[in-house]
C-alpha cells in the first residue's frame, strides 16, 4: 500500500509547555520548536513523518492561542515553508483526550470518510523504510475501523513508559497486527524486565491512527460529555472557540488522556508491532540518551572543556562552558541563560522555570533570537534608551510596510543587498552602508538578493517595545490569525 | 606618628597570572584588576592601602611587560586617575625575591634612606583605623633597621597559611613589636589548631616593611648572585631589562620567595602584630568567605535562581544562572564563558585555564571588555566581515588621532555628547545621532560632556584586528611604555 489514501489527515499534538527543556526551551519556544536533534527542529521532523503519506494542506497542528502564532513563524520563517498547515486551537488544554477529539471533529465535518494519524511533536524517529511500513500498517488497520496504536518493541526494561501487550493476530492483516490484550500503566523495574523479556509487550508510543467517525463514536460512548462539546465546537468558527463563554466550558471537561479515556476503555483497539530507531525527548537527559559520549562518559556540543569530569552533558553555544571535576551533572548553556544540575534532577527543571516566572523573567517566556515569517531577529544588547539587534531576512522575503511612534534605527548592512523604502524615498544598501530611520516615517525592508541579508538595527528611543508598529501591508497577513 | 615620612616608599606586587580566578580572571585581567570585592579593584585598594602614608609617585608595581599596559589603562581608565605610579616590569617572573630586590635596588638609588612597604595585590583588608596603626608600626620598626613582617592574629586554625612564631618584645617599640622566634611552614591541622590556641603564633600576611639599603645587604648576604644581577640592573635604563640578554641574566636566578630567601635566614626579623579583617583573595573559594551566604549557605550574586541547592557559589552577571539540587558547587558565570566545579577542585582552575590556551582560545586570555585610558570598550558580536563595539569614553576624555586601513565604522551615540573630527569636519552628535567613518579617513572622538559618553560602533571590513590603527597624536602617549 505505497499508493497515497486521500482521505488520511495528519496530527501532531504542538502544545507542550517547553518548561521541561529549560533553558533550551521557552514558553514560546517549547522543545517541538528547537533544533537538538537532526538537523530540522522536531515540529518539522515530526511533519516530515507524515508527508511521507499526507500532504501538508491535510497536516492539522493542535496548539493553543499564543503558541499557534510562534508555530507559524517556525514553519514560514526557514527554508522550506509550510503554508498549507492547518492550525488548531484548544481553547484551553484539556490534556490529549478533548484535543484529539475536538480535531477529529473538524476533520469530519469536511472529510467524513477520513483516517487520521496521531503524532506526538517530541519524538526523534530514524527515517528508514520501516517507519513508512509501519505508518502504511496503522492507516491499513484503521481504515478497516481499528483504533490503532503503535507499539514499539522495547530495547531496554524502560520504567518511564506505558506497555502494550499484543494479542491475537487480526485476521488478514499479516503478523505485526494485533489486537490489544491490554494496556499497562509505568512498571516497576522488574515487571518492565520481565515484559522486554517475554517478547509479547510492547511500547506505547502515543502514535495513533483511527478513523475520525469511529473515535468519535467512542468517545461519545466513553465521554459523552467531551463529545457533546466537541460537536458543538467543531459547528462553529475557530474564533469563536476562543470567547470566555466556550473556553469556560471546554476548561470544565474532565483532562483525559486519550488512552486513558478511550483507547484502554474501547474494544476496537489494535496495535501495530513496531521496530523503530525511536526516542522519545522527554526531559534534559535525552541529550545524553541521543549523543554520542566521549571516553568520559562525557556528551558536549560547543565550546566545551571537560577536565577531570565523567557522565555529564556538558551543552554550550558559542560560549566557553568547563566542567571541572564534575560527575553525572548537566550543564546546559544558551545566550541567555545556564542551568547547573544533577542527571537525576532533570525532571525539576519546572521548579526553576517556575521562580522565574514570579519573578516576571523574560527568560521563562522567551529567547533572543524570535522567528519571524521572514526571517529572524535577535537581540545582542539593550540598556536604557537604546537596543541593537541582528535582523536576518531570508532570500527574497519581505518585511511588512510599518512604522514606529517612539523609536528611530539605524541600520548597517553586514551581508546581502536590502531594498528600502523609506518615506517617499527607495534605496538599495550593500555590505559597510547604512541608513537612518526616524521615528514616525513608514518604512519596508526587503531583501532582493540571492543569499540571506543581515544588518544590525540600533533602536533608539524612549520606549522599545515590539508592540510600537503600526503595520501597513504585510505579505504574511499577520493581522490574520494562523486558524482563520 | 601621622607625620608622614617622606622616605616611605610602596611597592605592590602586582605580576599575577590570573589563572585560578578564570573565568573572572584571564591572562591580561589577572584577578588584581578585578573588582569583585569592595567598589574597587583589588590593586587600586592595595593602592589606597599604601597612599595613607605614601604619594602616588612614590608607589610601585611590580609586574611583568605585558600586564603592565594593562595595569596604565586601568589606573588611568577610571574617574580616579593613578598618573604618577611607578611601573617597575621584572625581566622574567622568579618570585618575589628577584622582585623585590630588584625594586629596592631601583629606590634606593635616588633615595638612599627609603623605607619600603611590600603588599601583594590580593588582599581585602577592612579600612578602619587599625591599618594605619599597624603600618606606622611597620614603618617606624623597618626605619630602624628591622625586616618587618606584618603577622595577623589568627582567626581559624588555617593550614594554607604559613605562620610566624612571636618572639620577645623589641625593646621601646611597645608590646605588638616583637622579634621573630622563627618561621613556620603550612601546618597540618592539628598544629594548625595548637598555634591558634597558643596565642604566640601568627599568619605570616606576606605583607612587609624594610629600608631598602637593610634588604639588599641581606639580599647580598644570603642571595649574593641575585644582589649582583638586581645592582646591575638598577643602574640601566629599564627598558635595557627587556634586552634578550638580561631576561636570560635574570631568568637563571634562583626562583626564590622573599621569606624562604631571606625573612627566614635573617636574624634582623621583627613582626608586627595585627588585628585586621583581612582576607586573602587566593582562590575561587574566597568569594564564598567574603560573601554573605543565604539560608541555604550559597553565596549569589547577579540574576540566579538556586532551587534545593547548599553551600554552592553561584556567580552571575546579567545572565541567568540556576542551579538545581547542587551541593558545594562553585559556578562562575561571566559575559564569555562558564566554569562548574565542586568547591574542593578550585584550585584546579588552572587546568581548564591551561586547555583553553593550547586550543589559543582567547577567553584564556582577555574579557571582551578591554580597558583603555579613555574608557573602555567591550565586544558584543562580531562574525564574518563586522565587528560590533560598545565604547564607553569618561568626561573630558579624548582617543588618540587614528585611521583604519581595512575597517569602516559606523556609530550611533546612545548617551552623552560627542566631539567627533572626521577628516576635515568636526561634528557634535547627541543621542540617536550617527557618523560614518570611511577606511583610511584620520578621525578622533573625545567626550565633550559632563556624563560618560557611550556609543555603538559597526566595523565593517576584511580585516578588523585591533592592531589596524595608526596613531597620530595621543594624549596618553601611549607609544611610551608604561615604565619608561
Amino acid at each position: 500500500m505505497t499508493e497515497p489514501n486521500p482521505n488520511v489527515h495528519g496530527l501532531v499534538l504542538a502544545g507542550g509547555s517547553g518548561m521541561r527543556f529549560w533553558p533550551l526551551s521557552r514558553e514560546m519556544s517549547p522543545k517541538q520548536l528547537l533544533t537538538i536533534f537532526g538537523s530540522e527542529s522536531l515540529i518539522r521532523q515530526a511533519i516530515a513523518r507524515l508527508e511521507v503519506r499526507v500532504p501538508p494542506s491535510g497536516i492539522h497542528l493542535v496548539s493553543n492561542e499564543r503558541l499557534a502564532e510562534e508555530l507559524r513563524n517556525h514553519l514560514l520563517g526557514s527554508e522550506k515553508e509550510y503554508g498549507e498547515i492547518r492550525y488548531v486551537v484548544e481553547p484551553v488544554g484539556r490534556n490529549t483526550l478533548p484535543a484529539i477529539a475536538l480535531a477529529a471533529a473538524l476533520i469530519a465535518r469536511d472529510d467524513p470518510e477520513a483516517v487520521v494519524v496521531v503524532l506526538p511533536s517530541d519524538h526523534v524517529v530514524e527515517q528508514d523504510g520501516r517507519w513508512e511500513e509501519t505508518l502504511d500498517a496503522a492507516i491499513d488497520l484503521a481504515a478497516d475501523g481499528f483504533l490503532v496504536t503503535i507499539g514499539l518493541k522495547p530495547t531496554r526494561p524502560e520504567t518511564g513508559f506505558g506497555y502494550i501487550e499484543a494479542g491475537e493476530a487480526v485476521e488478514g492483516k499479516g503478523e505485526r497486527a494485533r489486537h490489544i490484550a491490554r494496556f499497562v500503566e509505568k512498571p516497576d523495574l522488574a515487571r518492565a524486565t520481565e515484559f522486554c523479556e517475554s517478547g509479547k509487550y510492547l511500547w506505547n508510543s502515543g502514535m495513533f491512527a483511527f478513523r475520525a467517525d469511529v473515535i468519535l463514536a467512542e468517545v461519545e460512548k466513553h465521554t459523552p460529555e467531551i463529545a457533546a462539546v466537541v460537536n458543538e465546537l467543531a459547528a462553529m468558527p475557530m474564533a469563536e472557540w476562543l470567547t470566555e463563554r466556550e473556553m469556560k466550558r471546554f476548561g470544565a471537561l474532565e483532562a483525559l488522556s486519550i488512552d486513558v479515556g478511550v483507547m484502554e476503555k474501547s474494544d476496537k483497539g489494535a496495535v501495530v508491532c513496531a521496530e523503530l530507531d525511536w526516542h522519545d525527548v522527554g526531559s534534559l537527559t535525552a541529550l545524553a540518551e541521543l549523543g554520542v559520549p566521549d571516553c568520559d562518559g562525557n556528551v558536549t556540543r560547543g565550546n566545551t572543556v571537560t577536565v577531570d569530569s565523567h557522565n555529564s552533558i556538558v551543552w554550550g553555544d558559542r560560549r566557553v562552558v568547563a566542567a571541572l571535576g564534575m560527575e553525572g551533572t548537566v550543564i546546559i548553556d544558551t545566550h541567555d541563560a545556564t542551568l547547573v544540575c544533577p542527571k537525576d534532577r532533570c525532571q525539576d527543571v519546572r521548579k526553576v522555570v517556575e521562580v522565574l516566572k514570579e519573578r516576571g523573567s523574560e527568560e521563562a517566556i522567551t529567547h533572543r533570537t524570535m522567528r519571524r515569517p521572514w526571517g529572524s531577529w535577535t537581540v545582542i544588547e539593550e540598556g536604557q534608551g537604546f537596543k541593537i539587534k541582528m535582523i536576518e531576512v531570508k532570500q527574497g522575503a519581505r518585511l511588512s510596510s510599518q512604522e514606529h511612534q517612539h523609536r528611530s534605527e539605524h541600520w548597517v548592512i553586514l551581508s546581502g543587498t536590502a531594498r528600502i523604502e523609506r518615506g517617499d524615498e527607495e534605496i538599495t544598501l550593500h555590505p559597510g552602508e547604512s541608513t537612518y530611520i526616524p521615528a514616525s516615517t513608514v518604512h519596508r525592508l526587503e531583501n532582493t538578493g540571492k543569499i540571506p541579508l543581515r544588518l544590525i538595527e540600533v533602536q533608539n528611543g524612549e520606549y522599545l517595545e515590539e508592540d510600537d508598529i503600526i503595520r501597513l501591508a504585510d505579505e504574511y497577513e499577520r493581522e490574520k490569525k494562523p486558524w482563520a
